[in-house]
């Protein structure tokens, strides 16, 4: 087996344990890992690490692709291991760590982190630790079930720990295609026009003698955590749908519609899967991610291919899509995060973007991270590497939480991640709002009319007459702005009491 | 005359006044009209349209580059004729209409307006009315001080009126690249890898025979209003000097620094002439507009090449490079505002952004267009086009506005334009915050310490602290984040009485 997974034979010799490993990672370092949506992490490594520090503390910046499956965020945050994170997670004990400012978290566009590596803007990794499925001839670096930012990772580390994971298939090799942009000032344009072009590498090309350590693990990505569709998911998907229709009769859009991505999670995954019974056909993928959606997709020949940086899937979708890989592996291809959200593509591809809202308001700025305006969910992720750029900047949400408690959308988002000018559609399952061309207090009509749970519509629609008769391009009662969540603070509810 | 201007015979029998020209504008329609930054802007029809206006009302959607000069804005304005605006605009009348909601604005990223025209998400122009210096034989119409819209207006309108304005030095022909990408799903890369390249034509090509007037005028563009740089303004080039001497230091840069972008302004155009006495050489811009300073730093020969979508001078300025423009046009470009603030050009080539912030709060969260969150300042210009995608991202502004009763730095952004993920340094006189890789927590403490004015750092500071002791990722205050911007609203300052 390991002559199979490691095809250069001077580095047999650097096949060690993960405590071994876990070693070489010394307190203050900068550290890159492989991971994104909780796909192709390194596991036996950081698992040994948070071990050891329970004994011998330290502390590291842990920079990933994004999140991390199998708890290891956790091991790492009660083990006291992190210092400094970035850019993304979903860890619900590192959350915490988080909120309560233990551990500082730089919050980051996913296409972006490595540009700003690339420009020494942050500190470059010391180490690197990369899961792959095979180390090839030339010393290169096979990537699993995610690229996320490992590839430039390994570029930048001085030292790099490989992790040969075997319960991955090995047929994984050659999904990958590696391509890094070129430094500036000479940097040439991206050469990708089509979702199914391929411009890079099969493998991660490093100098082989950054390979201080090589261990071995047989640890399964952690399944996805997505929900079933559910009534209301199932609305947003077909108010969804149906505005696809009439961008296809209004001739905006063909019958293939325009390449697809959505974010993370169930309400968009739910929002794919409204597809499968649509009229679109020889549907494309540009996202990030590829969830159990996608597979279902290809299988009722609906998508021809799909392009993205990991593939996170439910243990059932799992055994299916590996248990006959081959039938798949053509309409496939992994990318780095750097390309898969890249601003050049998502532009000139003119993507359809579908990502999740935490709240909006009525002027359509879209709170995607912040509870309260001050609580950290998990991160912005690349919802805006693909809102700013893409053809149709598309945001969904239920219209209420916490059991109708809190309203989805309110007089003003508490924190802006995406605003007004990078939102073009916003859905509930009461209905969707087209916000192109239109002026603030015209959207603010639309989503009160169109969005809004009708336990809040009244109290939205009066916020906004009394804010009209103040003036403003976008009017606002500022006293009262945030009293929604305020109230929400004080008694738990945004509905006002009596 | 008309021979030079207009080199295609057939053309001369479209020549008529600005009055029988402005009769082709009907009530309801969209207009595409020439003009950013008060340059280039179509004059004589638009006044002819408003005077018309007067004794027989009509409404139109206005879409233009950016703003208009001449008080175009105004005379459309105060003859009903605005039902629709896009994208930017500077004037004080329109901006009061705005505010009070007769004239519904669009406030867009000026990259953008036009591509949403390509895919059908705006309504096209009926006609479009662009101001030239010439029609060539082929009859292409050749552009003015600005390229702005222009091109795509004339392309996607059913009619065009030209107008010939002889105002303008002749000799700006040649000055024009116009490059208009390839439509989706077949869209290829922008060719541009080069602030100097020229990757398209110098004149603007449509089938002449949608050219359906051509009037004549004889009146300059409106000289710009920038003020000279003062004690703050200084203040604020000195700190960003040090900083980009650190970067070089540091060799995150080099010697000629990266492509410069200043947004419109007087404090951009101060920074920029911060540069004529440092280190810097061999400068080049990637811009929107070029101001007086651009000139400045080229005649000190500093600066090497500059490319944008338009010119706005000072008449003294003016003056001085059309009275000599052989000497300029080399090193000179104008291209369509698409192109001049893409999002894939403005990444590959690492522009560095110098834009103006209205205000910005304590987590870099900034705000450019709506005082008090509500009243519609101009837009958002570039600035979002540029800062989203740059190699640095900078705001500027002095800490304080309206003799010292307003902090520049607040608890919370009233309007977010570009949010804490987009922001890479704050400079205000009092000093520079370099915001890059922190913590929200981070940047809240370094831009108190850094950047607030006096009169104001304690009470920051107070609510910065309270606000950590409640917790969270970005930690705030909800029922008081706000409230310095209610009490000016109340009491005409943000200073607490007593």
């Amino acid at each position: 087996m390991h002559q199979q997974a490691i095809r250069r034979p001077e580095l047999l010799s650097k096949v060690m344990s993960a405590d071994a490993a876990a070693e070489l990672i010394k307190d203050g370092m900068t550290v890159g890992m492989s991971g994104f949506t909780r796909a192709g992490e390194a596991k036996a490594v950081p698992r040994a690490l948070a071990i050891k520090a329970l004994a011998s503390p330290l502390k590291i910046t842990l920079m990933t692709g994004a999140s991390l499956g199998n708890d290891l965020d956790k091991q790492l945050t009660e083990a006291g291991v992190l210092a400094r994170r970035m850019p993304f997670q979903v860890d619900n004990t590192l959350r915490k760590a988080i909120n309560n400012g233990q551990v500082m978290f730089i919050d980051q566009h996913l296409s972006e982190t490595v540009e700003l590596l690339r420009n020494h803007q942050l500190k470059l990794p010391d180490i690197a630790v990369i899961e792959a499925v095979a180390i090839t001839e030339e010393g290169h670096i096979v990537p699993t079930t995610s690229v996320g930012n490992s590839a430039s990772f390994a570029v930048f580390a001085k030292q790099i720990i490989v992790e040969i994971n075997t319960a991955h298939h090995p047929n994984l090799e050659g999904l990958h295609d590696i391509y890094i942009p070129t430094y500036r000032p000479t940097r040439t344009p991206l050469p990708l026009t089509q979702v199914d072009d391929r411009i890079g590498s099969s493998a991660i090309a490093i100098d082989p003698a950054k390979i201080v350590a090589i261990v071995y693990s047989e640890q399964p990505d952690s399944p996805s955590t997505i929900l079933p569709p559910d009534a209301e998911t199932r609305a947003i998907a077909d108010h969804l749908i149906d505005f696809f229709e009439n961008e296809v009769a209004e001739k905006r859009l063909g019958k293939n519609l325009a390449p697809l991505q959505a974010g993370i999670g169930s309400i968009a995954n739910s929002v794919m899967n409204g597809l499968l019974n649509s009229s679109f056909e020889d549907l494309v993928m540009y996202s990030e991610v590829l969830q159990d959606s996608t597979f279902d997709l290809i299988d009722a020949g609906k998508m021809r291919f799909a392009s993205a940086s990991s593939i996170t899937l439910s243990a059932e979708c799992n055994a299916r899509v590996f248990g006959n890989f081959e039938n798949y592996k053509n309409k496939l291809v992994l990318r780095p995060q750097e390309i898969s959200n890249h601003p050049e593509i998502v532009r000139r591809l003119g993507v359809i973007a579908v990502n999740t809202a935490l709240e909006f308001d009525i002027y359509a700025n879209v709170n995607s991270t912040h509870v309260c305006g001050t609580k950290m969910m998990n991160g912005i992720g690349g919802s805006g590497d693909f809102a700013r750029n893409a053809h149709l900047s598309i945001f969904v949400t239920k219209s209420t939480a916490k059991n109708g408690a809190i309203s989805s959308v309110v007089p003003f988002a508490s924190h802006v991640d995406h605003n007004e000018h990078d939102v073009d559609i916003l859905v509930t399952e009461m209905g969707l709002a087209d916000l192109r061309g239109l002026a603030p207090r015209e959207r603010a009509q639309l989503i009160i009319s169109n969005c809004v749970h009708p336990d809040f519509q009244a109290a939205l629609q009066d916020y906004f007459d009394r804010a009209c008769q103040r003036g403003g391009h976008t009017p606002h009662i500022l006293e009262e702005a945030l009293s929604w969540h305020v109230r929400l603070e004080e008694t738990g509810t945004m509905k006002k009491p009596g």
